[in-house]
């Protein structure tokens, strides 16, 4: 099912539902879409303006990159529905005997490292976004810099969501090794990447203030 | 334009592109509406099963409430678009004459009340998310407390985000003392839900951290 296609109301109700499909994952995917699409926005307002022709190219450069993310994290949105059916499935077969909880075991370990991987991939997409809203948010149009902040806050949204649906997977995980270097990597990226939105954020927030 | 109705993909293209609207204030509104429903979700997942029948009440009515937010939010998009298009309007008026200046002050000031009320309210509307979301997320199924994580980190961004369209447009309005008391209910909200919204986050994950 390619939930993208989904009108934003439909989206947001089988969201809210019962319905296995879509979760925090999706949703995470979703709202880091949405961030990189505002980046490519602050982009496509400040190309073409007279004022910011010294910035032209860094704002191509920009818009491709933001497009390019926001259309892989709207395909993330699909890859997560997709490694969460075999997740389920595991979860429900039987564990009554030996056989039956080593048979459960073989499926379950693959199925979970997928279902951690989509979100960790929706967490490197999102720090990528918001490398380029940095740069959006110091060097793009001044009428659009709430834009880039919101896009950072998006962003971060969708990093700090998608972190947590590594971490729901991985503390299943058997191989505590793997599970444990997983995480690691999940933990750098917020540490990292948290504070640069912040940052973003914090330096839109006080420009909107200069005069007002 | 009721953009709710649109697909996921193409509102999130049509907010990447340089079109007017949706901007950052409608894509906080649909955030918000992720979040909400995710709320919804937790809730929904947590009614019915025997190991939370104690809170089955209070699980109805957060439910009842998310479902209400969400709609709230989605409608919140259409009423964003709808403030701005005034607004718009009031921007393309001549300026040139004292007579010019004077008729597009009259039509402004009013028009950026209206683009600052609609964030204002977008950023109500994420506090009392947030009020549910906590409940959730302390009391609802610990199957699905990973989604009352991602519901709180994507109604802090909404929150965030509506807040600089709050700022942008106050900036602008010439009655200083109605912009600095607008200013003043948007920074108290962001005062006192963003630390709620961070406490409801760290807890999810430390939860998830028990065993892993």
């Amino acid at each position: 099912m390619d939930f993208s296609s989904m009108s934003c109301s439909d989206f947001v109700n089988v969201l809210a539902s019962s319905e296995p499909v879509p979760g925090g994952g999706g949703a995470s995917a979703l709202v880091g879409a949405v961030g990189a699409a505002l980046g490519s926005m602050v982009a496509n307002l400040t190309i073409g303006k007279k004022k910011y022709a010294d910035v032209e190219e860094n704002m191509r450069e920009c818009l491709q990159k933001a497009e390019d993310l926001q259309s892989r994290l709207l395909d993330l949105i699909r890859q997560d529905a997709e490694a969460f059916a075999p997740l389920a499935a595991a979860y429900g077969m039987p564990k009554t005997t030996v056989e039956e909880m080593m048979a459960r075991e073989a499926v379950m370990e693959p199925a979970l490292r997928e279902a951690a991987a989509v979100p960790l991939a929706i967490m490197e997409t999102c720090c990528e976004a918001l490398d380029v809203m940095h740069e959006l948010a110091l060097k793009g149009s001044r009428l659009v810099i709430s834009d880039a902040g919101v896009g950072a806050a998006c962003c971060r949204a969708a990093l700090q969501g998608a972190s947590l649906n590594v971490f729901i997977n991985t503390r299943s995980m058997s191989d505590r090794d793997a599970a444990t270097q997983i995480n690691r990597r999940a933990k750098i990226m917020l540490d990292d990447y948290i504070p640069l939105a912040d940052r973003i954020f914090t330096n839109v927030q006080s420009k909107l203030f200069e005069k007002n």
